[in-house]
């Protein structure tokens, strides 16, 4: 299959180029200062042919390795920058490099790979070098990486009958066109392992066609084939991606629903309907000192509804559901994982460490501890600039709207909330993503200070940094709305000052949550909407066009040249962006998952929110991957590795936050307390009025007070629960203050153990192993001992027949049928330690 | 090593009896009804020679398999019963069996086993059959087994350096009285793998002298030795019990401080002391109707104090210590079982399942559905039985105490405490034990109505439902005294009556934990004795007995008489009673681990019982292993199984029963209330006089106030926080009432979610796979690569030679040193996805 194209094979058009080694030949000299931070890459082709068995250093054991391209030329990843600054020595060394360079092809020559060169000798610009890995070097690695082989036996994969037969069928038939149309690898003759020799040509026009278009958006991806071309890690990412995308579908649907109940009943919502109702005439206390006016509660009536669409009881199913949600997604992926390690012949793989490039720098560094220092200062400089960020924003905020509400414009009077929320929130966005730039930045220069062992542990540490510092970012805004805000504002005659001049702000009169969910809605699309675009399409395309532009300026006719002279595949390719890594992949879906499940309390629409972005996503990844990157490395790997801790993390701590927001941010408790202890009928009628205190409005401090007109009134209200002023503690929390902390507390306590007992039943429901998985395994593991067994008969009957001619046959009693009945009547193993009564 | 002994041998003196076969010869004919039970066990030698490869049934493999013994002689578990039954068939059959029998032994012998029958043939009793497992058995069956053998190079294992190396070498010698005096293995040099086939004769000898005494009870276990001769499951269990054991001493020891806080405490404890006060002149309601008088306070000064022991703040320290303590333990033990298996070589070893003998009776019963109707309803049963006696309890505690308080004699009068406690605790102990036992036999008999396909689904089934019954069996009194009793007495003037007739009943003045504290040490402390003495060592003595009588019946004198002329070591060992599995062990010492766990907060001496009862237990239990039962087939495994999922159940289970007991049972909450909400001094003083609430006599329904004298009082006091008579509204709840309750709850959440992270970062820092460990498998692996590519460079070499014969040399350039610097400037696999732009 395929037609013999110009640069994907040998010039002998039978050889197919496996890998493309670059060389820069170059007159500028231009030494960089950092080369010491990236020691030279070792060659570490697994075994080399010539393995000297004495030096242990040698004997490293790579990890890498293609899923079918078992020539494992690793040569560190991601050097692109580092060895564009290490040739750069100048002239002196060029000779030297010279030989060097004939050494190193020399070496991989030993190793048993083949080689074709330019055939012209170019003095400037890069010249390529063509691998070819043959069959016997491909046998030698795979067998270091006990790639498993078929044998000739292949059996059937059992189908299903009856009831569940025909279902699964109907499921199949129902699913087709959301298959991707590519020739489907027969499941139900399944060998026992795959170990495919050929590249397919054809993958990398399939996977474009397929999957890397936004018209496929509804299909499944076709994640083997991604696995085959790219390797298991960046496969592994698909198949999370789209297992998760998938799953946000049923939350999705939910959490319109709930979105729908909020809308259908805010109509017949009593607390908003007493809100709304003018006739009630709840004077309200001002919301500054002096400027501002006595107010009115009916004229907050369209947030009081908005407010009823997030904050109703549907919403407590729903941060119920979503916590199942979590489990099961967790649970759910633990199967993929184990199906795709089994169909990917992975099950067999354990995980080798790679030594890192700053192995040899350990000793430079000497003591680790001043690293370990900074990295510790460093992060918690970090989290007080974001903490500092957020009261910047609430000072900001403050400020503003005192300013605004003493202004004597009256329009700019009646636009303070809007016009305050909606700046704020802006601003807040653009700090959010220039942090997060730097601070993954920043991650990259911490770990790097750390030094540690192995590429592993450089990427956990690395991906743990960031993952904490860029969440912080995203989330500290958001905590403070849902947490803190308006919880020390004080009450009217004792508010909290800050700078001795501003009042603490207050939530809006409809509750905190209508201002976290706004909050939540814009971060998060926002975020989503920017990143994808600017920073996933732009960015790239940015680098792109600085690299042409960089090559260009050392020798643009030259390769101009060459490169109408010849189009070959390999030119062409490099001129794409080098991959670096899955971790920005990861990073932004996880900050994802945390906004549809850490909030998800105030907030229903995030899944689908995170649906649509997810959807476009995949299709914009497929894009970037088959089509703007060259194609990476690819790396054998079992699982995400620390992301799913990130993961089950985010999980556990989604329960106790949206435990919180249920009981303490909405208004859900007051309500249920109102209802069942204090209503007279047993209705929320006359929730709003038990709700607001009173304030004698001659007990404000001399100063504070409404300037604008003597009022008519003797108390005004305030939303708290506190004895009136007519008590004997007055302005002292009220019972029904305790009555209601009591059962808001009670509540985090029973939603923690249920979601908590819920999560541990959906983790034993779903069993690890899928049963069909199992079955096979089990069917794999006799089939081995028959194979095994047939051998170790002939090799016996050989022995015997070579015997017999010796001795004499003894004549074994010859017993046709197996001897299904037990005649023994006990037995047991020979007991020594019995010798001691013996005696 | 070891003289040869009469009956550890085959006559010729050097073949050593590995098994023994038991048949009966019996005149009697007793057909047992049960047999369709179980069914005819299968000849379970892995390879048997003769295997035919087209019958996949035949080709079952099993898991069983002695550490040494490799000779998998499998004829099913816990057959004795069965087959006893199965040969039992009467004279008809007689010669039908003997052809069988021949058949069966016709079979061991074609596996390649070597046997040796008795020499005079005995019409009646039981003969002997010794098997003896030749080397070429063991390889195969081993082979099979995939375990292990040593190749001839070994490695060093590193010594520590420095400090560290000093600091162990001390650990070492500290440690040396405390080791079994038992000839070490070479620890510094470590073979590859081990592989024994020896027998080590003077094993069993040793184990006696050095384990199974109680002399021995400082000594650390020689686990090792152990694994050798009864198999790794015993083996892990042993190993389980020292680290269990060795855990408990710091706890104990913690427990022991906590207990001594209080003790020097207990003077300057200002609560109690203003409870013995006697001019502070509380008069309290009568505890019971009409029959009580009013009390004061300061006669129950005892339990004040008393209750002090257990109830400080020094007893949250010590809960919040223990469950950290319980996550320690399970990792610790995850640490320790890697280090077993990576020593035991099990790291390879996967799960095979083998199939129970009741498969063959699936059929049988049709639908399983009948099976778990039964099971499910039983258990609920069962979990009623246990409710329903522990109501009972109460029942007899309510009408004991009310009968007692209306007898005129003064005398039964003051004892009614002391009688009720003690004859109640008493009775419940019995029921407790007698339960434990039916619940035992009621868990294996549904287990037998679910048909579990596998041996290892059938335990794990059993051990679930047996724990869940004994578990609720065991805690129900102790769940009830913690968080129920006294809590729905209702106040004077309005009790709660059960039966129209019988207040129910409160606690004690001094507050319910001192209650829950007599309840959990008796019911521990006595189920551990006369579980231990009674059970473990009383039971097992009569079921020898009762065995031995049965032989008797059978031929008396023909036995006595082949005892003293053979006194073989098989036919003492036939006197032993059969091992019945761990599950009892285990049962035990979980049951024990929740005392440790869940209730600690009450009982802070739980630790150091469990440690005492621990000590003796682990002798206690080798004594038994060693001398008074039949050695175990030793049974290869990993872990233990569902033990650890039910051990870390009950550590999550436990966080937040110790939260509950310590902000709902004791009375810690109330005080830090007290002191920091409502005390004028900020001291504690005062506190006693604001947990009692007052009661206006006069407000007594008629009939219950009294009769004994006319009160010279008008109001009396009761322990709550409800508002006073001449309250507007009087006997409600008062305002500390509800925020004593948010405290509480606060309390259990702050506590809940603190453990859990430290748990968390326990179990983070805790890495499963200990460092030397992790390295030493690493070397491993290497050493392997190493051996492996040797290998592959002389077939290289030799091919290489043979080919230079037909083509001449190419001559590859010789490189003496590696290539240590990179030289490219970039690479990158073979993009194929990018001819779509090329066309």
């Amino acid at each position: 299959n395929g037609t013999v194209r110009p640069g994907q094979f040998f010039s002998d058009g039978r050889r197919k180029v496996d890998y493309v080694l670059v060389f820069h030949h170059c007159r500028q000299t231009s030494l960089k200062g950092s080369a010491h931070h990236h020691p030279p890459h070792r060659l570490n082709v697994i075994s080399n042919g010539s393995f000297p068995p004495a030096d242990p250093v040698g004997g490293a054991v790579g990890q890498r390795g293609g899923g079918d391209r078992e020539v494992c030329v690793d040569l560190g990843v991601g050097v692109d920058s580092v060895v564009e600054e290490a040739y750069l020595e100048g002239d002196p060394a060029e000779g030297e490099k010279v030989l060097i360079r004939e050494e190193f092809e020399a070496r991989l020559l030993e190793a048993g790979l083949e080689m074709e060169r330019d055939t012209e000798i170019r003095v400037y610009g890069p010249s390529f070098t063509r691998l070819h890995a043959p069959w016997s070097v491909l046998s030698r690695e795979a067998e270091f990486l006990k790639i498993k082989v078929p044998t000739n036996k292949s059996y059937r994969v059992r189908e299903e009958r009856g009831l569940s037969g025909t279902l699964s069928e109907f499921w199949r038939k129902m699913n087709q066109p959301f298959q991707p149309s590519i020739p489907q690898l027969d499941h139900s003759t399944k060998h026992l392992a795959h170990f495919s020799s050929q590249h397919n040509i054809t993958e990398g026009l399939l996977l474009h066609d397929e999957w890397a278009r936004y018209g496929a958006f509804y299909k499944y991806q076709p994640v083997d084939l991604i696995r085959k071309y790219f390797g298991e890690k960046i496969g592994l990412y698909f198949a999370w991606l789209g297992l998760y995308t998938q799953l946000l579908i049923p939350a999705s649907i939910v959490g319109v629903f709930v979105f729908c109940y909020g809308c259908n009943t805010v109509d017949t919502n009593i607390p908003s309907q007493e809100m709304c109702d003018e006739h009630q005439n709840f004077t309200m206390c001002p919301l500054c000192d002096r400027a501002c006016d006595y107010w009115q509660l009916s004229s907050e009536c369209g947030t009081a509804r908005t407010s009823h669409l997030f904050d109703n009881p549907a919403t407590v199913f729903f941060a119920i559901f979503m916590s199942v949600w979590v489990a099961m997604f967790l649970e759910q992926w633990k199967r993929r994982q184990i199906t795709l390690n089994h169909s990917w012949d992975l099950t067999g793989l354990e995980d080798e460490e790679v030594e890192t490039h700053t192995l040899l720098f350990i000793y430079h560094y000497g003591d680790r501890l001043p690293g370990y220092l900074i990295n510790i200062s460093s992060i918690l400089f970090m989290f007080g600039l974001t903490f500092s960020l957020v009261f910047g924003m609430i000072v900001y905020r403050i400020v503003l709207s005192t300013v605004m509400a003493m202004s004597p414009d009256p329009q700019t009077k009646s636009n303070v909330r809007v016009t305050v929320t909606a700046t704020a929130v802006t601003i807040n966005l653009v700090v959010i993503l220039i942090l997060d730039e730097i601070y993954g930045a920043v991650a990259v220069w911490l770990t790097e200070l750390e030094i540690p062992r192995t590429e592993r542990d450089f990427e956990e540490r690395l991906i743990l940094k960031a993952f904490l510092l860029k969440f912080v970012n995203a989330y500290a805004p958001i905590f403070y709305v849902a947490f803190f805000k308006g919880r020390f504002a004080g009450r009217p005659g004792d508010y909290v000052y800050v700078f001795n001049d501003y009042r603490m702000e207050e939530c809006a009169p409809g509750g905190c949550l209508i201002e976290l969910c706004i909050q939540l809605s814009i971060i998060m699309v926002g975020k989503q909407l920017i990143q994808n675009n600017m920073f996933e399409i732009g960015i790239p395309k940015l680098k792109k066009l600085i690299r042409a532009f960089k090559d260009k300026g050392i020798s643009l006719e030259e390769r101009e040249g060459q490169l109408t002279r010849h189009p070959q595949q390999w030119n062409l390719d490099y001129t794409l962006v080098p991959f670096d890594g899955l971790t920005p992949e990861y990073m932004e879906m996880i900050i994802q998952f945390g906004f549809v499940s850490l909030f998800v309390a105030s907030f229903p629409l995030a899944p689908l929110f995170a649906l649509i972005n997810n959807v476009i996503e995949i299709r914009l990844d497929a894009k970037k991957f088959v089509t703007e990157l060259r194609r990476p490395d690819s790396v054998r790997t079992k699982d995400i590795g620390i992301w799913y801790n990130i993961l089950s993390g985010m999980g556990k701590f989604s329960v106790i936050i949206n435990a919180f927001v249920i009981s303490f941010t909405s208004g859900f408790i007051p309500r249920m307390v109102y209802q069942y202890m204090y209503s007279p009928t047993g209705t929320m009628h006359g929730f709003v009025d038990h709700s607001l205190s009173y304030f004698n409005i001659s007990h404000f401090p001399s100063g504070t007070a409404p300037t604008s007109k003597a009022p008519n009134i003797t108390f005004c209200r305030y939303r708290d629960y506190r004895e009136p002023p007519w008590s004997a503690e007055a302005y002292q929390f009220s019972k029904a203050y305790w009555a209601v902390l009591a059962a808001r507390l009670a509540f985090v306590i029973l939603f923690q153990n249920l979601v908590m007992f819920l999560g541990l039943l959906v983790a034993w429901m779903i069993s690890d192993v899928p049963k069909d998985i199992s079955e096979q395994l089990k069917r794999e593991k006799k089939m081995l001992v028959d194979v095994f067994l047939r051998e170790e008969k002939e090799k016996l009957h050989l022995v015997q027949t070579l015997f017999s001619k010796n001795h004499p046959s003894e004549g074994h009693p010859e017993t046709s049928q197996y001897c299904g009945r037990c005649v023994v009547a006990e037995y047991f193993p020979a007991d020594l330690s019995q010798t001691v009564d013996v005696r």
